[in-house]
This record gives structure tokens, sequence and C-alpha cells, in this order.
């Protein structure tokens, strides 16, 4: 909850967030925790790297040494910062948890950077979060009025209060009690002075899998995160288990109703990393499925199958096998415009998308091209692309999204615009495919993508997969929607 | 509570506090604040800039804008930042507070840096504390077992979670009932979505004054911070008094029994700035009239009075006239010091002092030498000093202190050493004469500060200054220090 | 020739070259001109960006605004510095040139960062390089005999100095006249008061092209330079030209003997953008067809095909669809690593070059794997990546390398290590296959290349490309080399 | 000649500047050498920070390890910098120089920080120039047509490129021949591989003093460079003598005929520190006794003698004891000013002076005053601070200067605004007096000042001292005002 002397030489969060694909769904968070494992910090910072996907807004790690914890907690990527060795010593201890943090808002505030951090009468309490709740305003307005002081607008602050106040005895009796209270999707790592431990809302909406490596158990959002460290995957974290590591070892606890999982299917589509295994599914092979299933759906005269990349890529490598077609990079991508590419000047703003893609010419000249795209958000980049492929030489564009189209906003922890701005949910088919300037425009059907999931098809009565986004249906309550306070406002306006 | 990116072409604070004088004493403190007055945040940083002198750590201002707060805090001098447009664009608003900081530990945090603030059910409510509270550890730990979560270490965030937790209805109430809880020193600056609040503790300790300019009130911890805007000195406010500002005028509350004032002693010797008139008294008239006293007592043959600069300067004044000695500046100061100079390697660290002062050896070759000095603390500068001296060929070195011997620790606000460090707690005069290597030392009697201050003598009974640090006669309880639990212990280890 | 102050929150460049992947082959520089563009600069820092693969150490542009010169010169990646338009708005004018750089040494210095400038008698000289000379630092000795003062390490400087020397009276002519004295290979950008200038050695050793925007002439080492902009390719700059570009048009000098064009192969296998066109020939189609060629060099029973990722993914689909298997993203890349990931303590140190690249277990395990890359250098990285597939569960592991073994080293602006360090160089083919751990090593034929590269096969008398470092015919004299003082020395060590 | 990074959380030069008191002279530079000392960088940084006076806007130091030379050049103060362990372990060697620095001009540049550097055909030069050469300008123009290529905007390159182009064989020859072109004043240490050299202009305007610590050789422009390390002072460099120590110890050449010296007497008015010794005169007595024939000059009835900190304070007690009136500290000094400070917005930005100084109003309000400063150039802080002590409450303010009206501007390395600028040179004594405000103004006669240096009186034939400022009598030709090209104009503009 302060100001640090703000570096001017990096590019403000602001300007930076505007480089970002604004047309882009956006993960907001991944966890990592270990347990007994000499340099935990270093574990946890590489840990965080390769979740580094899932939010390049802001990352920090607790350590708990044996006696103290220990916080570091910046904005930046996990590199900027916690691969630097001083960084590191800053953080001693055999336990750690981090997190790595993308915010939807203008509010890049040091004071919601995760892990969170309370001291308790029983000792030190860090949680890092990945998830939203949908309730967290409401439960916040209660305890303010009950003398509670946030630090922070993070809806993860809550979890805290409701852990400090609840009249339990035991540490991991209080955290029950505070889940009790709180509704909507949540991956949890936390430390305390003894214990690690990770939860997952009862419909294990986001993912977290339990690792293994030289005998010590890790916690993450997902598999690549043991992969880059050499650990051993062991299984996923159920939907509504806690699971609590100690120096005894392991203990599963499921403190409510059981409940079948609905996964969050974006993580398939968009979010998790190509090389994860999400609850048994390669990613990369769902993908390639994706574009397989598309490719059948949709039989179409071309000459040549060009992915958007990178998340594209597999997708647009199952279609074209499936197609009979070649896959051809006819878009590349520059690999330097980092966060920090701002067009200097209003003459040459209009580049845009070049300072991040550019035509192939050899391969789309004089070419029918099947573009191929994970999902379409505002459409604004699309336009962008097709033209393009069309500047390029290409004589047709037939534009194709390995996804059903995006109608509903999501309430769980990814950013999206709201409904009026959502293509989809605007516009018919036809609209879509005149604004977006293709020749012809395809989404893979819901039906398409439950095949590729694996799974036949959709049960509507209980359907296997969170995917609202697409259907409209909900998993949860949206309480604080409901009482129209979903804004986290706070009254102090701090740039930390 | 954040880790900002560290500057580390910056001096890291461990290594600037070791350049400062360790063997002096240091205040904590400095506040002000100003109500209904455009750019508010603009004249709050140049208060603060008058009040350097209290505090060289860190600087912080919360401004109200009539709808929200805004906070910007900051390591460093107010300068670094604060004189910067940007900074104070970031803190729009009529109305402010302010807050400049020693910290007496290493631990060198952000999220200690005040105003500290808080999110209330009835809004927002930001706090700068001068002072120290003598049972704040004890308070903090019944807070932590009701539930409440702190975000520093500071004893001031305990005033934060009693108005919080208050089950008055009126803020002024809950402020007032958070007051009736604490113990020991404290000049506070309050400022909610409406008010400026200033209060004192019963007995006066650490000083705060009304100002006025244009019409709006001001507060501030000594009148130097009015004379740099120009504004008017129109009282101090009184000892157990608490004075509400907003756009119905000034309200002035004593919830407390009245008790005699009883103001730190120290703020007159060497804390409070010479221009600067603290309770009707001119600091500089008195400094030089300590130098009087000290005359009286000590008529020394010698050729020349030579201050230790700067502190020792106004005593050295009236030491030289009383004594009808030539005032000889016979050690120069380096102004570039500043807080950046370390030794960079063993061979030239020793040089030490001289980085600061240096002898005027013209003023000083062949004479005998009346050196004067404010205070002895630890003895380690003086050591030095009396041996520049020499090295400059006195002949003589009569080291005269403007005040009594420091033989007991303050918990009050001022960074003194633990009582084994004092040197005047362990060694009898005659051997601090021979520690120090002068041919002669001599202290200010109680008496003669008693005189210098104009009042006659010490009133044993009840003592109209607070004066413990000669006497160990403490004027409140030391609730924490009797639980043996005064430090302020967290079990998170953050640099923020 | 300057200290800046370090911001020591960016990683020392020390540091994060080690991060770099040192098992890769460096170019030194790109370069961009614009003339009688309005905003000049801006349009310099784009067409920079797109140049960023050609060097990423630092950048420079220097613009002219009529008047005076201007120029900024900065370390790290363009869009770091360049992107902020108070940085463009210190770079005022309609001409500009700029240079983005890489170097060899540890002797990473603002002073060596290009373009240079000079204040000759006739105005100001601004230049930037792409390429070495040979013979630099014997003129250097001499130049410094006659009284010359270096500014730099830079072999470019000498081109600066024999340009002030001329005796000759115009410009031009000077500059011919230095051209005259230098040996090696030089793309240049030259800006004086009134004219862009680019020139080209005698063999055309690294690229140029002239490109045309609102009918204002542009200079670019690359195609995609002049894309990124939207501007028009006019022509290749020709081998041993010198290009005039002012108000009056263009003027074309050829001022030296005729001789066929020999431009360097390893443009076309690592160093140009796969989307830049080289001599008439798109860089991904010579990749791909390097593959195909491989493919029909080396028939292989495998069940896929997977590419070291990014560089080896045209060779790869090329050699899938000659051979008919599946290509597939084996190897995933970590977008992430950036230039700021430096493994922070000894333990997880050797986790290496999973800190970029990860198995994709799912389409690696149990598979017979061809791995196609670009090149092999020391050999390093592929023993790493090699191992990664057979801990991902690889059967067999066939390592092809689109290009042949590299046995000498480089003179002319692309950073080998000595010959004792490339691979090739010390080993035959089987111990290479064990040094590297493969069931298979091959390398494309030189044949294999110049048929991918279209031109039958290699004239040895007058071969069509630099291919020194595959063929040890090296294109021009080394007369630095054989005066043994290639090293570029300076007797004054300064961080910039 | 580079871009360094720049750190906007430090104020930008040209704001600092605004800041700085412009009613100042201002010194160009102090130098500093030292030969065969282990950690001669670290003394160097000792030497340069009690030399900080004479140059606040940069530093740089240049060792020699035996092999190669070292160079840091920092914008700031030596502190800032050059007290970093890191920054001194990268100048290793036991011989180095150093420089500090103020510039006229807005051109900030780091390539004209000293010391510069060359690398001759005999080895590396170092140099480093306290004082201005009056010719510079005009030799630039032939270096320029003869084919040399500055790297900077300073006069000191010229006596670079005169070295480097000499004709003679032995360096020391170089030099000297160098030295017979050059104009003006000069104070010179200059290293080399196996040389420190010190030398000055023939009539020692500018000091320079020989010094010795542990056997070993130092020069430094002040006395004060070597108390601070406890060296001892050997004698003062002669003028137009060169000093040559090498490990066969000291060698005095005096290559030119010989003159009396006429060294600037503005360093015993404003520039040296009290503490050094100038020419066998110590500072402070010097200014002492200007405040003792002020007095003399100038019988005034009055209450209190108070002086402008902190350069007034000499003169003041010399006058006050000649007076008979008592000294006080009417007027303090805000010590944490430092370079920082800018006034954030319009409506405070009148408060001005007050920043920096501020009334002491217990010992001014009824009184009438004295008030001392050492000289007036522009008067524009005189006004402020004569209306400060009326607003305080003096009830007579007398202004008296110990030195005469400056009434030319400075050629020689002092920092003068135009003739045009300087108050004394456009008004009467009556009309300054007005414009000031105040009742009585007086100057110390030439007759007072040459009194108080101990000389008797002016000798106008040969005048003892460089007093132009005073008597418009400059002691060398001014050729490059006469040409009509004093300005260092270059044609590149960038920030380093």
């Amino acid at each position: 909850m302060t100001s640090p002397p703000r570096d001017e030489t990096q590019t403000p969060p602001e300007e930076a967030t505007a480089l970002l694909d604004e047309d882009r769904l956006r993960e907001y968070c991944g966890v990592f925790g270990v347990f007994d494992l000499p340099e935990a910090a270093a574990y946890t910072a590489l840990g965080l790297h390769a979740l580094q996907h899932r939010g390049q807004e802001a990352a920090g790690i607790v350590s708990f040494d044996g006696t103290r914890f220990h916080a570091e907690r910046r904005l930046g990527l996990v590199g900027d910062h916690f691969s630097h060795e001083r960084t590191i010593k800053r953080l001693p201890g055999a336990s750690a948890i981090g997190h790595v943090r993308y915010a939807t808002t203008g509010e890049t505030m040091l004071r919601n950077v995760q892990p969170l951090f309370a001291e308790l009468n029983s000792g030190g309490f860090a949680v890092g979060h990945n998830g939203n709740l949908t309730n967290a305003q409401t439960l916040r307005r209660e305890l303010i009025n009950e003398g509670a002081i946030f630090q922070s607008t993070s809806d993860t602050e809550v979890i805290l209060h409701l852990v400090a106040r609840s009249r339990e005895s035991k540490l991991i009796d209080r955290f029950i009690d505070a889940l009790s209270h709180i509704e909507g999707a949540y991956s949890l790592v936390v430390l305390t002075n003894g214990k690690l431990i990770g939860a997952r809302d009862p419909l294990g909406i986001r993912p977290l899998v339990l690792g293994e490596l030289d005998g010590r158990y890790i916690l993450a959002s997902e598999t690549c995160a043991l992969d880059i460290m050499g650990a051993r995957f062991v299984r996923d974290v159920a939907n509504g288990e806690i699971v609590v590591i100690s120096h005894e070892g392991i203990r599963s606890i499921c403190p409510f109703p059981s409940r079948p999982a609905r996964p969050c299917i974006f993580e398939y589509i968009y979010f998790a990393r190509p090389d994860s295994i999400v609850h048994g599914r390669p990613v990369y092979e769902v993908r390639k499925a994706m574009g397989v299933e598309l490719a059948r759906e949709n039989r179409i005269q071309a000459d040549v199958v060009v992915p958007v990349p990178d998340s594209g890529v597999p997708a647009a490598i199952g279609f074209a096998r499936e197609a009979g077609l070649p896959f051809e990079l006819g878009i590349i991508r520059n690999h330097y415009v980092g966060r920090t590419f701002i067009q200097p000047t209003q003459a040459v703003r209009e580049i845009g998308v070049r300072l991040k893609h550019s035509a192939n010419r050899a391969v789309v000249s004089g070419k029918r091209v099947i573009l191929i795209d994970d999902s379409i958000v505002r459409g604004t980049t699309s336009i962008k692309i097709v033209q393009m492929m069309r500047d390029a030489g290409a004589t047709e564009v037939h534009f194709l999204i390995s996804s059903p189209p995006i109608t509903h906003p999501d309430y769980y922890g990814i950013d999206t615009p709201q409904k009026e701005k959502l293509l989809a949910a605007t516009h018919s088919l036809e609209e879509m495919r005149r604004e977006i300037g293709c020749d012809q425009l395809a989404f893979l059907s819901i039906d398409g993508i439950y095949r590729a999931m694996g799974v036949g098809r959709r049960n509507d009565r209980q359907p296997q997969f969170t995917d609202h986004c697409f259907t409209g249906d909900y998993p949860t309550a949206l309480t604080d929607l409901a009482a129209e306070n979903r804004a986290q406002l706070s009254l102090l306006a701090e740039a930390s």
C-alpha cells in the first residue's frame, strides 16, 4: 500500500497494456507452491516463469524460513526481478508460494500483487489465488462494517479477513470456514508456518496440479511448471479438495458436498501452455483435434493453411492434415515487440499490428488462404490480420476459428470485455464476416469442441465443462453482479 | 506492503544510514496538514520540506479531492519526489496531510511510510503521527487476536484499527475512543472526507502548531513550516487537545482530564529548527542562552570558541559573547556529503569524519580551543572531532556540551541507543574525558538548562519538561517495556 | 565515450549475454536510413524494430533537422527506448539514419554504439555500418600515428577518420577516397547536411535494399523494414555501388572496378527474417528448400518431424512435406524468457535450456523423432535439446541440420567462436554424433545448399556466395589477421 | 558521445540548474591527481569530494593500472557515484586523475565530462583542466580543417589534438608544443602510461598545489583536497611551471619566459574553500580581513550583523568584531534543499528563496540589520534576501558587500553572465540600492580588497591579481572574443 519509486525508463503499465493485444482474452493468474525443498524461492521463480503465460503484469513470492516469512512482490515479468540472485537471497527458507498476475482494469497497484499476507495470532498466513470470487464485494462491505481494514482492492483479501476473523480454533478449520463463505472460481495456494495448503473450488473451474521433486510436494497451476524443474506429475487436485502438506506428509480434505467437476474449457482453447496436460488431456493434442473437427465441419477449396501465430498453430496443423492442404507460416511474428514498443507518433501509429506480425508475402501472394485462429473477442485484430493477408496478395481469405463464438462475459478469472464489446454477442455470422472483411468466416460448433475434448457431446443438464462464454450457462451464483457492485472500487488511489 | 523496484543507483538505505552521523539522536517524524486550500498537496510538500530535519528517510502525502483519496509514499527526501509536478498532479484536491519520517531500525519499509490509510464504512481515514506509543505492541496483540490484519509494523497502525473497530457511531467519537486506549507521545494529523483533525497527547510531548493562510487552517509540527509559505502562526495546539477543522470552521475538543503540559526539552536542544518558535520560545535564542549558561558555569582561559557545526553554532555564539572570547569557524562542514558518500575501500575508510568536517587550521593552530557541541550520545564522533582539533595544532581542547549528560533512553519518538551505548550512562565524567581525549569536558547542568529555558529551576514534583534522557523521570507508563515486547517485530520481512 | 548512470534494475549486459543462446551465430548489425520524410526518426525507429533480429545489444538514431544533427544511442532493444515519444522528440528533422548492433566481446560500450558522428569542415557526417572491415586495425594504427584521436574501438570509426583526412574537395569524393582504403564487408548508411548515402562493398557481402514511401527514398538492411511501414521495395543496392539521395533525387556511383556479387549465404540460413526477400529470393522459401534437399539426401524411417524453434521451422516444414512425415511442434518455446532470466542459484542452474524450451511430451513420447535445426556451432545446445527429446520419451532421435558443417570462423560481421570452439572444425561426423548423443547426425551438403539457393551447383572458381564458414574460401584479403592484430583493443576501458 | 539511459527519478539537469542559485558566480572545475599510490581511484574520489564546491555538475576519474587506462565519467556529485565500491573497482591501478565540473551553458553532455582521453601512438593520454582557453574556438576550426574529429564541445579537447598532432618525438615535448599554442587560464593534470603531469598557465590564474602522502606525490586544485586524506602540502605549482612525476621522482620544467604570477582574486572572495590555503594565504582569514576592511570603510549605527549564509559568514565575523556589533545567524539555511527541490506548481512558485533560506525572526525583528554578502552578480537573490529581512521585522537593512562591484565578465573559467546582466555594470550605486531595496548599499573598495590580501595596494602597471571582473583589466589576449566565435557550438545535439 505504498508508492514505489517509479522507474520511468520502464514503460508505464498503462502504456504497456495498450501495447498488449487488446483483442485477446486474458487469464488472471497462475500459482505455485513448494514445501520443504531447499532453495524453495528459486524453484518457485522457475515455476512462475513456466506459468508466465497466465499473467505478465506482476509476480510475487513469499517464503518461510522456519521463523519468519519473506516477501517480494514486483510489477513486471518473473525474469525481470526474480531471476536475480540478490532477490532470491531475500527469500530464504525451504517453503514458498508464488503468484503471477494479470489485472483487468487500470488499477495496476503493487498492493494488489499476490501472495497476500496476514499475521494471525497463530502465525503468518500467505495466500495466492487463481480465479475470481463472485461475491467478494458483498463480503468486503460486510467486513468493513465489522472494522476490517483492507489493504488492497483484490477479491483475494476477503479470504484473508475471513480466516483472521473465524472463531474456529484450528487454522485449517478457520480456512474451511472462510471457504464456506466464498463463491466463484478459486485455485489457492496457502503458506503457513508449517504447512503448504492447496484448494480448489467445488467445480474445479481453474486448474491445480500436485507434483513431486526429490520426495517433496509441489503445487502448480499447470504441469509445465513441473516439467521445467524435472518434477514428476502426481495428480490433479480434485474439485472441492483441500490438500494439506506438512512435515507429516500430505492429507486430503473434502469439506463440502461432492459435485461433478466442471473445468473451464478455455484452458484448452487458449490459456494453458500447449505442452501442459490438463485433467489428463494434452493441450497440444486437444488443439490439433479442434483443428481437425474444424476441417471436418468446413470443407474448403484453398491453397494454403496459415495460422495466426502463435496460438493458432496447433489447430492449423490439425486442420491442414485433415484437409490435405499445405501448412505454411504465412504470418511472421516479431519476437522483440516485447512489452515495450509504443508507436511514438501519430503518423506511424496506424502501423499497429505490423509491429508484431508481418505477412510472409512469398507464401500468401496469389493464394487462396485459410487463416486459422483460436477465437474472436472484439474482432479488432482479426480485421487487421485479414487486411494484411489481402495486402500481401491473397486472392481469397477464409477465416476459420477453432472454437465457438464468444457471446457472454466471464466472471471467474478471465478478462473478457463487456458483452456489448464481444463481436459475436452483437453480430450475426454474416455481419461478423463483413466486419472482418474475409471471404468466409466459420467457427467450430459446440458439438465440435466437445468432440475434440473427447467427451462425445455436451451434456446439457450437467455440462462437462465451464463454457458460459459460448452458452451463457454460468456454473455458480453471481452475487455481486446481482447486487450491481461488481467493480472493486477503492476510496484510495495510489500507484502501488 | 509491496516491493518497489529498487533503484540501485540510489544508495541503499542501509548504507545511507551508515553514513548518517550515527552519534546523533534522531527525531522520528514531522507532520503537516492543510484544509480547503487549492493545491493542498503542493503546500504540503513545501511544509514537509521545511520539516525535513525531523525525518529524512521517507515522506508521504495523502490528499482528498472531494470524492477519492490519493496517496504517494516514497523513500528519500521530500525534494527527491514531491517537488516533481507529475507527483503533485497525482495528489489532487484541496485537503492533504503529509509526513516525514526517520526510522530507528533497519526495517526501512515502504509499508511503514505514513500517512497510513484505512477505508472505514464512513469513508476514508488517513493519519500521520509524530511520537511513539508506549503500549502499541500490547494493543497490537489484542487486535490480532480479535482478527485484525496489520499492514505495517508501525505503532501508528494500532490507531487505525482502534478507530475501525470502535462501536461509537460518529467518526470523531470513534477517534476519541481510539485515543483513550493509547499511551505515550503523539501529535497526529488526520484527514477524512470532510475534516482535517489534529491531536496532541495529554502531556504535549511532541509539538504541533496551528497556522492560517488565506483564511484556511494549517497544522504543522513547527512554525518553520508556516514561515516557508508565508502562513501566519495562530497558536500551539494544546496538550490533550483535539482540533477539528471542517467547512464549518474549527472546533476544539479536550476529551480527557486536564493536566499540565510537559513538552520534550530535546526539541530545544537539538531537534527543532533554530528559526522555529516552540511554545512561545525562539529556539535560536534558547540555544544561545544555553551557551551563556554554559559559559557562566565554566570560566575557562582559552583563545577561541569553535562550534561543532551546525547544531553547536548558536550555543557557541552565546558562549563566546558571555566569555568575551572570539567565535571562529574552526571546523568547516562539507555541504556535499549529502546522504551518499560511502567510503569506497578499506584503506580510505578511516577517513571517516573528514568527509563531513575539516579543521580550519588557520584558526586552530597554536590555540587553546573551546569546542562547543549540543550533546554527547555514544561519543564516537566527539573522539574524532577532538582529535581533528589536535591534528590541526590546537594546544588545548576544552570540550563543552550545552546540555546535561544523556543517561537514559527515550521511548517517545527519539531514536536513542540502548542504555549501554550511551556514553554518559556508563562512564564517569573523568572517564568520558579520557575516552574523548580532551583536556577538559563539561556539561551544562540541569539547573542551567532550566534557567536557559526561562523557567527558573526544575520543579521536581511536576517537571515543566519531558527530560527523562537526563533524569530517568519518564512522564508516562511504559507498558510495552514492562511486557518486554517493546520491539515491533513482524512475521513478515519485506523491503517495502 | 561517457559513463551513463547504469540502471541496475536492468540486467547488466554481461549477464544478459550469458543468457543469450551462446550456441548461436550472431550478426553484428542492421542499418536503416530515410531522406526527406517528416517524422524521419519515428520511421527509423520502426525500421530498426523490424531489423531487431540483426542486433539486440544497442540501437542508435541520428537525425538532421536542416541545421543541426541530433543523436540518441542506447543499450537495449529499439522498443526499450525509441518507442517513447520523448526520445523521438529529441530527434527532429526529415532525415535520419539508424543502427542496431550486436557486439561479440564483453566490451559493451556506449561509445561503440552507432551511428558514429564527425564534425567535418563541410558539416556533420554520421555513419552506420553493417559488416566488418578486415584491415581496420592496420588503418587505425596508421591514423593514430598521424595524430588521429579515436573515440571508440569500432572498426567503423576508421571510415570517419579517412573521410575527415581526405584531401579531396567534394564530400562524396572524400567518401570514395575513404572506401578505397578499406577491405572487408560493409553496407553503410551515411547522413550529411543534405544527403543520405548508401554504400555496399565490392562483393555485396552484407545486404542493403532501396525502398520508397510517399515518393521518398529509404535504405534498409532487409525488405522487412520496408514492409513494416508499407514502403515499396525498389531494388537491391548493387555490390560496389554508392547511392546518393538528395533533394535533387537519387544518383548511383560505381567508383571501383566491377566484380560479380558474392553475398553471404548465412543470411539465408539464419540471419535474415523469413519474410524478407534477399537478392530476389524469399528467405522462407529458401529455408523450406533446404529442408527439402535435406530430406532428399537423408531418407529416414521415423514417426515425426520436429523443428528446433524458431529458426528450424521452415526447413522442418519442407523436410516433412518431402519426406511425407507429420510435422509437429515437439518443442515449445517460452516467449517470456526475454533477455532477462538468469538462473538464480547453483542448484537450479542446470535447468538451463528448459528456461527457453520445453519438450511437448504428448508429441514425442514413444516416437522416432527427426529433429531439424539450421546449424551447429559449438554444439552445447544441441546436446541439451537431444537429451530433452530422450527425457520426453523419444525412442530414436535423428538430428538433421539444414546447412553444411561450420568449420571456419567469419571475419565479415558474423560472431563466430574461434576455430577450436567450432564443433565441426575439430570433430569427425561420428565424433560429433557421439558428443551430441543422437542416433543419427546429418548435415546438408554444399551441393545441397547451392541447389536450395537455386543456382545449380557451386562455381568453385568464382563462387556465387560468400561461404567460407563451410569452405574456408575467404572472399577478401584478411590484412589484420595476417598482421596478428585482429583484436580491437583499446588502451581505455570504460563501460560506455 | 552517447546517450545514457536517463534515470527520470533524478532531476533532469536543466531543472536542477534552475534550482541552483542563479545569482552566483560559478567556477568551472577542480582537478586532482595521484601517482603510484595503491587505491589511487579511491583517493581521487576523496580528493574530488573535497573539491566538490568547484563543480557540482559532473565528475570523472581515469586510472592507469600499468597496462590499461580505466575511465568513469558521470553527471552528478562525486558521492553519487564514486563512493560506491563497485565504481571504484572499475578503476584499478596506482595512478589516477580526476575532475569535477560545472558547465555554463545548457549543454550538459556526458561527452564533455573530463578527464578527456586520447590514445596516442606513444600510449594513452588523459587530461583534466581547470580554467578556460581564450583561443580554443580559433584552434578548433583550424584542427577540423586539418581532419581532426572532435568528440566534445570542450575547449580542453583542443589540447588533446594539439598533443596528438605535434611533430615532436618525446611526449613531454609534444605537451609543451601544445601548450605553446594555447592562451588563457589553465591548471592541468595529465596521466600517461608512466607519468603524472601538472601544468599551470604562465600567469597562474587558477590554483594548483603539490602534496605528498606516504612519499607519493599528489596534485590538487586546493589544499583542502590534501587535508581530507591527511596528505602534506608541499608547495604551489608555480605559474608557467610543468611538474612531471614518474617513478624517477619529480621534475620541474618552465618552458616559457618567466612572468610574475597573477592569480585570480575570486578564489579568495568566493570559490576556494575557507579551510584552503591559496598561495600561502588562509582563505578564511582573508575573508575575515575583507570584513574588517569593509567595517573600516563603513561605520554604521546598527544592532546586529547578519551574514548571508554560508559564504558571507567569515566576512561577517570580521565585520562584527571590527564594528563591535553582535554577530547573529539571522538567516537560516535549509540543508536539505539539495539539488532537487523544484517548486511544483505555479501558486507556490513565488516561494523561491524561502526553500533555501529562512529569516530567523527572533534575531531580526525590530532590529537595524547589517547584512553581509560576498558579492552581487545579477542582484536577483539580493532583492529577495533584503525583502525577507524586512518581512521578518528588520527596521533598517544595510547591505554590505565584502568585494568591489562586478562590472566585467570573465573568460578564464568563471561563469559570469553577460555584461548586460551584471547589476553593477549597468547601474549606479544608488540605482542598485533602490533596485535591491535596502536602506544602504556599500561595496568594499579595490584598495580595501588589496589591503585585505595583504599586498598594500594594487600595482596598476603590474597588478598582483587577476581582477578584471572589477577593473576590466584582462590579463591575456581574448582571441576568440575578437573573432566573435566564443560560443562552443556543436553540429551535434546529444544529451550525452
